[in-house]
């Protein structure tokens, strides 16, 4: 597991605050593993209405835990205390659709038309895939799952548009059959596969350069599974370029006090 | 069934045509009967982000089938004619949270702010729990189904805030139990119960004097099974009072060209 500190907790709370005493900077992969995990979009106000819509139109790579109040940084519906400007690990500060800024604190960066979106991540779903006894290559080769983007185009929503991004586990088929079973009971977390096989029916040309994450093995009977990924709406704003937004860092995720159990469809 | 003319189809356009023409005025309950059929919301933008707040904070009260763009009358999502001006069979028009017309047509009243929201509808999950065979006492009475305001207070957004509404169908334990199984896969239309059981830990004081619709007789070994409603949303606005709004008149719903076999989770 790649975390910078030794958190060996389940506790939300605690990670949050380390994450925002500036104790805590990196991945949160592995801690409190009970709990469910956010990947974090944050707008102005005029952008919020399009993404909302854009979530709702793509509800498998953009599942939404919560939207925040424009302006206010608390998200209550994912922990009493939690405030959005501190209790990521590291932010993404994006002006004009490039990387200026990765601070681990936005307060000096906070403005009153500020909407927070929330998404969820796979780490629920691979946490009830282990919890199955379902192995996960990329977790046994201790690197991040690999990611492409595919030729299945998004549902566009004012600026936002662009391709579905998905995550791949490779799988033999007796697996695949219970992982399908398992996260189809997970909406708000990807939910199903949108594929499984050849992956040349979804644009992937070389499973062995994936366009985010590290390539992984795959063994003899196994196929790909692919899934929606929560990297999707990153994608998304690259091609929108607003003029200012700020996400998660990746692998920096929100944790917040719900839990993976209460998922279950 | 309450239909005013015979119209024997499976075929959602068809039945759309009907309401376009203003051949069909009235309940839509039993008509394309395979095709998902949605509760409307039409709303000024400035109200268009609270609602859909309220809406993601309530999925199962209020689960998203389409948002439309501001002034665009079409949802290519769920028709590719699909004209929300004239598609519903009968409208109310709400002013200040009064209800002023029930006309058949909105073409006149149509305005470059508008946003369409259509929101699930029950009639999905009872096509799925009739396929199954277990048998639903409004249907069998011919009336509509009982709904009841409930002390389950929804989470606000915005000026949006108020009781959840739920819709009560009798069952026997065991039909209950095939009832969550079967509902559960089909979040997109109220998904699993949200009570099962004694009336008054949800604040129902009297099961014979339902809020909304007709009450049907609970007999003897049968317990009451409470669906978050989609009337839930109009309870929401007639608090929320907005200076202008248009719902669909109640059982008179757009009918979407979507399956109901494809909602399955």
């Amino acid at each position: 597991m790649t975390t910078d500190l030794p958190i060996a907790s389940s506790n939300a709370l605690s990670v949050r605050l380390a994450a925002r005493s500036g104790a805590l900077a990196l991945h949160t992969s592995g801690l409190a593993s009970e709990h469910v995990q956010g990947n974090v979009v944050i707008l102005p106000e005029v952008l919020a209405a399009d993404f909302m819509r854009y979530c709702q139109r793509n509800p498998k790579p953009c599942p939404l835990l919560a939207v925040s109040e424009p302006g206010d940084p608390y998200l209550p519906a994912l922990g009493a205390d939690l405030d959005i400007r501190s209790d990521v690990p590291r932010y993404r500060i994006w002006r004009n659709g490039e990387l200026v800024q990765e601070p681990s604190d936005i307060r000096a960066l906070w403005r009153a038309d500020l909407v927070s979106f929330v998404i969820g991540c796979s780490f629920s779903f691979e946490h009830a895939l282990l919890a199955a006894g379902i192995k996960l290559r990329h977790i046994e080769q201790g690197c991040n799952v690999a990611m492409y983007r595919s030729s299945i185009e998004t549902a566009p929503a004012g600026p936002f548009h662009g391709p579905m991004v998905v995550s791949m586990r490779p799988m033999l088929p007796a697996d695949a059959i219970r992982a399908v079973h398992i996260t189809s009971r997970l909406p708000q977390v990807h939910g199903a596969p949108v594929h499984l096989g050849d992956p040349q029916a979804i644009g992937i040309v070389d499973l062995n350069c994936p366009d985010y994450g590290d390539a992984v093995d795959l063994r003899r009977g196994e196929i790909p599974v692919f899934w929606a990924c929560g990297v999707t709406p990153q994608a998304a704003i690259a091609q929108a370029r607003p003029a200012f937004c700020i996400t998660h860092a990746p692998g920096a995720m929100l944790v917040t006090d719900l839990l993976n159990r209460d998922l279950t469809n």
